[in-house]
């Protein structure tokens, strides 16, 4: 026996198939949901529809954006020597909290890992190959490759522009801030082969104790690399 | 600085709304959504929307259900004189997958509590004060506050055919099944002290250990409640 409404099971059904969200949760979901005013509902159903159609990549970047190219990579003040390259479009998020960075992004769109079947030419890689090597590289290619998906305010000719104003500034260095992980690794370790032959400087952010955490609680291969990674007070 | 997609934040705003849901499990969502198909994001848009305006509440019980009575109040073989009083939809469905029950339920759409200004009024006490006592009281009026929402399958003759239907059978016993908290108490002696003079059996469900449970570390007031409702080997 399930719910005695079956609008009410198939949202249930609909719910769980949100990572995070179990049965149970969404049983208390559909319970608040039931007691939600339409209007209210109809707007999280709406903002659900909206995020699929409005939605697309940056052109320049890969990062989620309703306007081609993203806020970021339209900024002038951004400081475009500076590329920091994330595995997700979380995470650009993320560093943008702390307020320090004030460089531009590279979304890759994950992380390779050949047990998961993704392999380099899945992630955005290419794409930020182009962005540093010199002029004439394929960008006809990455902007048809949006082209399609462009916003009424944005014309191909100004998705172009941007890019041709971006290749302007010679990049300097490259952020890795992939995750502190197998795939992380793997991915830090092919960019920044494929990268240095081109001159161009590539970092990866620090590994070791997060702040407020317990040397006595902390595993041994955080502490090991907090060791190797030590530097003068 | 947040997403730099409006529509992504907009999403993130709309599921924060949600109970169990903070703004770190929104954005995890949202990204997911992002990756989903459009079809599957449509789907879990429309059973959203499909909710509010298909279900309603049955007018012999008040469970959630697409089809005014709801599929128990209709089921020949239930028990129509035993009445389990449940204060959500949830509980009705926790009950029914024990498989132990056979009786049909009444939902009271909370509980009483003074503190959240949820009094006898705000729930359907009277709704199950006319299920048991005699003919001719407030039946037609239930059908009425109900009508308005009726589906096209169920006319309001057929509602009532059900409410005349399930007056043929006498209640024998009202089983409390709200919750073990103040709020559950205050309801179940409410009811009880309202139906009694009725001449009908009110019982509560057992409190005291759960099974699987470990009685070193029981609290006190389960503890108690477990002693006092001892019963014999």
């Amino acid at each position: 026996m399930q719910f005695s409404s079956e609008s009410v099971e198939a949202l249930v059904e609909q719910l769980t198939k949100l990572p995070t969200i179990g049965r149970k949760t969404a049983q208390r979901l559909a319970s608040f949901i039931l007691k939600m005013p339409r209007a209210e509902v109809v707007e999280i159903a709406e903002a659900l529809i909206a995020v699929k159609d409005r939605v697309r990549e940056c052109s320049i970047c890969s990062n989620v954006t309703d306007r081609d190219p993203c806020q970021i990579c339209r900024a002038p003040r951004r400081d475009r020597s500076t590329i920091c390259v994330v595995e997700e479009a979380n995470d650009v998020h993320a560093i943008e909290r702390t307020g320090e960075y004030r460089g531009v992004y590279h979304v890759l769109g994950g992380a390779i890992s050949p047990l998961s079947g993704v392999g380099p030419d899945d992630l955005t890689i290419r794409k930020l190959v182009a962005r540093i090597a010199p002029d004439g590289e394929i960008p006809e290619e990455l902007v048809r490759e949006n082209g399609s998906a462009n916003d009424e305010e944005t014309s191909d000719d100004e998705v172009h522009r941007f890019i041709q104003e971006h290749r302007k500034t010679t990049v300097e260095e490259i952020i890795l801030a992939v995750n502190p992980n197998v795939e992380g690794d793997t991915t830090a370790y092919y960019i920044s082969q494929l990268i240095k032959p081109l001159g161009v400087s590539v970092t990866r952010i620090a590994r070791g104790l997060p702040i407020g955490g317990d040397l006595e609680y902390a595993d041994e291969a955080t502490l090991s690399r907090a060791l190797e990674g030590r530097g003068q007070v």
